[in-house]
């Protein structure tokens, strides 16, 4: 297949960065059918440090691109060196980090601003017309990424639905284990974590998730 | 099957913690299989903080128990409150975290000691007969919990191997996506990222060790 596939985390761990287990099980789906995979994130400072072990803010700041190289075991680039010519399709992990590092839709809701380099990378594959895939609450981009009337899900909280819809965006209810597709805008979303109760429910959608993007890499081929 | 699985990490990033693709693939396999995992680390400073982008050291100074619990969502307890009776098996993950954190390998090599609250976990498995799984560079504890005689792999690495059969280990060499078992001990081992170029390689180890273990608390139900 050898299909290059770049995704885009933003930290390590689910309180402050990337959702670890998505972004894994994200990592290890697309090793398995084949992909080659180069990790991204946006080299600014974390909105904040978190215990994951209390949920208390620390008195620290970590770097988002240097906390996700740990996931990435050192191999990750700064996200404004992501051009979609370079790849064939981009998939964005979870976690609290989507919504705090590469948006701030945690604390502005509807009104968010998506984070610069993220925000262009993303619309170079937007516009390139290659597939997408947002997973957990990293839908909260898409409506920045495609414009108004994308459709997505983030499972059925009514309250991030509810500012997904504000944004103009179409929310889709859906199961933990299936996806939504948006064949205009080619972007696949699945809830994972935002309605997971275990890891391999979360790994159930986001492995339709990675099969359907590389699926859809192959259309365009 | 329902049963209940301890499992030590180190931390969070390969260089100076729990390897997160081993921990997480450890995770998920356990999950699918149904099995009920608790995490557990040592409450102690981590040996240092390594930028996994550059692999310097940072001035920085983290928490093990806390940094692991990043990998498990909140949910890991202190080291110290592992005891055997509460569960049917053990498994460590491999990062340098286990050398580092979890014992003194890195520095000390066969001089090593292993940290109090794991050895003493550790040992109280071995002393109840349940099984213990051993993942990486996790081996260089086995002497330590099992005395020496005890049979695990590192894959192939001499240098590693040398040090282990220093400290009385007996080393078989392994492939990547295979185990040893040691059935006196009960104690399965698999080289994961000592030998893997990829995480689908680092799984297949993976999967069949946990599979393994698995199997083991079953013969003893």
């Amino acid at each position: 297949m050898n299909k290059k596939v770049a995704v885009i985390l933003s930290g390590c761990g689910v309180y402050d960065g990337a959702e670890i287990h998505e972004s894994v099980i994200t990592l290890l789906r697309l090793d398995q059918r084949g992909a080659q995979v180069q990790c991204f994130a946006p080299n600014v400072t974390q909105h904040h440090v978190i215990d994951h072990l209390t949920g208390a803010e620390m008195p620290e700041s970590r770097n988002v691109l240097t906390e996700s190289a740990r996931i990435a075991r050192g191999q990750a680039k700064d996200a404004r060196e992501l051009r979609a010519e370079d790849f064939d399709a981009l998939i964005v992990p979870g976690g609290f980090g989507a919504a705090k590092n590469l948006s701030d839709f945690a604390g502005k809701g509807a009104d968010c601003s998506v984070q610069p380099d993220v925000l262009q990378a993303a619309r170079s594959f937007a516009q390139a017309g290659k597939p997408i895939g947002l997973i957990c609450i990293a839908p909260t981009l898409a409506t920045q990424i495609f414009g108004e009337g994308v459709s997505c899900t983030i499972g059925n909280d009514a309250e991030t639905a509810g500012a997904l819809e504000k944004m103009g965006a179409r929310h889709v209810e859906c199961a933990v284990e299936d996806i939504v597709e948006d064949e205009q805008h080619k972007l696949v979303s699945t809830p994972a974590y935002m309605l997971a109760g275990s890891i391999s429910e979360a790994a159930s959608g986001i492995n339709k998730l990675v099969d359907r993007i590389l699926e859809m890499t192959v259309q365009e081929a």
